[in-house]
């Protein structure tokens, strides 16, 4: 079936949730993908998500459902079940899917589910809640099909045959020596290609790319597309097997991480582990989330009114105040350009925290330039409208100059401070640097006009 | 190794290209592998990118090397070379990284380069040139290892280890019927675990996801994540199979696609085609590049200087001016909110071009709740500044207002517009819509104030 039908058979169950017409929805279910269902819950309400979900009558499948929907949406779905039927679902789950589920509870549910877990034959998903979410262990699934040194491409297959059942879905096989320590990969490929009794320490790769579980998941991340990896595997200090983190994990990484910069950089984030896809929220909802991220530019402006104020005795402020907008929008955008250069060089590696200046001293330069340009470019407008008195010309061109090295210098180097810090850095910018910006423009230029303009 | 090792590496190989050391180049070359290579080029300048290339002597690593940069340091690396060492280059490598590079060749080379492929045996290339590049037909690999309907698990792992030499990497067993058209898929792991005579029709999954050769490579994107695959067949509108689109090929996209937008909406970008990591580049390289988007900034600066002094005329300005950074910081960034919004729904798919009235509505009403909020609140301020006059403060309120309501719906609706014209949503923002927000913003409020203000 081409992928495309999909988004058909997404508007009918989306039609019929909203009808609650159940039989036509259990049949039409019966058709559908797990995934799809997810995919279509996110657009839902949260009454008509748990009316989708309700009607799920197969467990496995209402499992799959369950560990393919972002976190705000299990949060909903699993929020108000008991204990007992989590615990039925997470059974159903790979571990790393199951730790995500568990991680997003309601605290005492969690507590619940967790203790259920741990009396029953399944901690794999408490030892995964042990390392950080965003790190390799918290993302990684702990069940590595591993084989022994001794081990030959027959004796392989027959294991692969053997335990079948329970493996996780596996890419490679990892050979481990006898205190388990990883020496070796080899592909499926290498395995089907080879005679039944080649040793499989002679056609295994040695030069395993490997990950710590403490690593940053941006990092792991950068490691597999760089080097097309379908799977890394996660090893403690000692070089013993952990986990294992696979390519599908990646890319809901690499796409979380790419929305979530852009969305804290708009403002449009509830923090840290909030949900990315904001179409099943209310306009209330998104008002509340987006009201407090524009506190930060209501006092920025207020403060520019002050800063206007108290500069602009004795100056020509009906010529000045036109040209607010022009000095305000050149270091603005200019911040906001520097910034995303600065986020996006965090994130893929090109930018690194401690050496960054570099960057800093190549963006600032860029700032000298730009701002000569649009420095003079605008302060000819001034001088043409301010003629024959040169002094507005002349305040406009060095507030734009330097409005623009503000923008260039700060929105540069703030996201590489607050990733020294620790803090993620696309925080710093949208509503945070732009409103600096405006304040340090508009103080600036004020400041030259005060200087500049005979008392 | 441990992939935290290799940046150390990357110093090494950094610090001896700019000391033009190559007898020990060649030494840490040897230990090196070629998609590290790759990524220590990216921050080079295309002299030393040259010099590090030249050094490498087997065509196998130099193929892999250039298979793995992108797109503008392969014009320099390959830019100068004769159309005979490029072909040489292309035929070590699979046909979508050869696609690749012929793409982003000079246009003559391109040509020759292109008449010396036809003329040999690999037609592939150009075969895959037909298609869009952001197309699933323009990602593919033509290389796809299919199976009639009467193999069996034993003749399968014989066509395997038959053909292993010139099969490209793999992770399904597509099945077709006589006419070639994709009737079902196997798993290598299905493969392995069942017994040898096991028909393959018998153990296909014939719900096979496929994709159509001109579909979006963002749509593919989707699909490859949403799925969880390792790989999409793409057929033609008959059901026969013209390539596969795998994994690490879409984490490619979704990582380009992520940066483009942000360096779309932010205006560091040199269009379509263009870079990503703009590491390697001078602050000439950049100022030239993003002096560019800042005219839209700079000319509406002008225009709104025009517009204030347009409608100034009696109007007490030297009290009115100092709010202006007030209404254009929060029309400004309510705007960049909604775009954020609109531009990441429109990739991830959770926006649709067709549908996407809800999305505006709701930003719509957001805009009006968060103006009521921030136009009482800014209004009072006015108010209190204004006082005894209660223009100002009613000016002001409703100018917040009118410019958090225009950035909304302009944010929200303008990427929209965009997408249904197909130009790229995210060229709409940054400089652009925050422009717009801004001159509608200072004529609204100006415009409030004539009308309120006793002439």
């Amino acid at each position: 079936m081409a992928a495309n039908l999909h988004s058909r058979t997404e508007t009918i169950l989306r039609r019929l949730v909203r009808r609650d017409a159940a039989p036509a929805l259990r049949k039409v279910l019966a058709k559908t993908r797990a995934e799809d269902v997810a995919a279509v819950m996110t657009h839902l309400t949260g009454t008509e998500m748990r009316r989708l979900y309700s009607i799920i009558e197969d467990v496995d499948f209402a499992a799959a459902v369950l560990a393919n929907l972002p976190d705000d949406a299990v949060r909903e779905v699993a929020g108000e079940m008991t204990g007992d039927h989590i615990v039925q679902l997470l059974e159903m789950m790979e571990p790393d899917d199951a730790t995500d589920v568990v991680e997003v509870l309601p605290h005492e549910l969690r507590d619940r589910v967790l203790r259920q877990l741990v009396h029953g034959d399944d901690d794999d998903v408490s030892s995964l809640l042990a390392w950080p979410s965003d790190s390799a262990g918290g993302i990684m699934s702990p069940e590595v099909f591993v084989l022994p040194q001794t081990a030959t491409t027959g004796s392989a297959i027959k294991s692969i045959q053997q335990y079948s059942e329970d493996l996780p879905t596996f890419y490679y096989l990892y050979i481990v020596d006898a205190s388990e320590r990883l020496v070796g990969v080899v592909s499926l490929r290498s395995l089907l290609t080879h005679p039944e009794h080649t040793p499989l320490v002679s056609i295994m790769n040695s030069d395993v790319i490997s990950v710590g579980p403490t690593q940053d998941q941006e990092e792991v991340a950068r490691y597999v597309a760089r080097y097309d990896l379908l799977a890394v595997p996660v090893i403690d200090e000692s070089g013993r097997v952990l986990g294992l983190v696979t390519v599908d994990d990646v890319l809901d990484v690499i796409r979380e991480e790419a929305a979530e910069d852009m969305m804290l950089m708009a403002g449009v984030h509830g923090g840290a582990g909030d949900a990315l896809d904001h179409s099943g929220r209310s306009a209330v909802e998104m008002t509340r989330m987006r009201s407090g991220w524009l506190l930060a530019t209501a006092f920025g402006g207020i403060l520019a009114d002050r800063i206007i104020h108290a500069f602009s005795g004795g100056l020509p402020v009906e010529v000045l105040a036109g040209l607010i907008p022009v000095v305000m929008g050149m270091g603005g955008n200019v911040g906001i350009q520097s910034t995303t250069l600065a986020v996006r060089g965090l994130a893929t590696g090109s930018v690194q925290i401690g050496g960054a200046v570099p960057f800093i001293v190549r963006e600032a330069k860029v700032g000298v330039m730009l701002g000569v340009l649009y420095g003079v470019l605008l302060g000819a407008y001034g001088l043409a409208s301010g003629w024959p008195d040169p002094y507005v010309g002349m305040t406009v061109g060095i507030g734009v100059f330097l409005a623009i090295g503000i923008g260039s210098v700060l929105g540069s180097s703030l996201p590489v401070g607050l990733s020294r810090l620790g803090i993620d850095p696309a925080i710093a910018t949208g509503p945070f640097v732009t409103t600096a910006v405006d304040i340090l423009g508009i103080g600036v230029y004020f400041g030259v006009a005060h200087l500049l303009f005979p008392a």
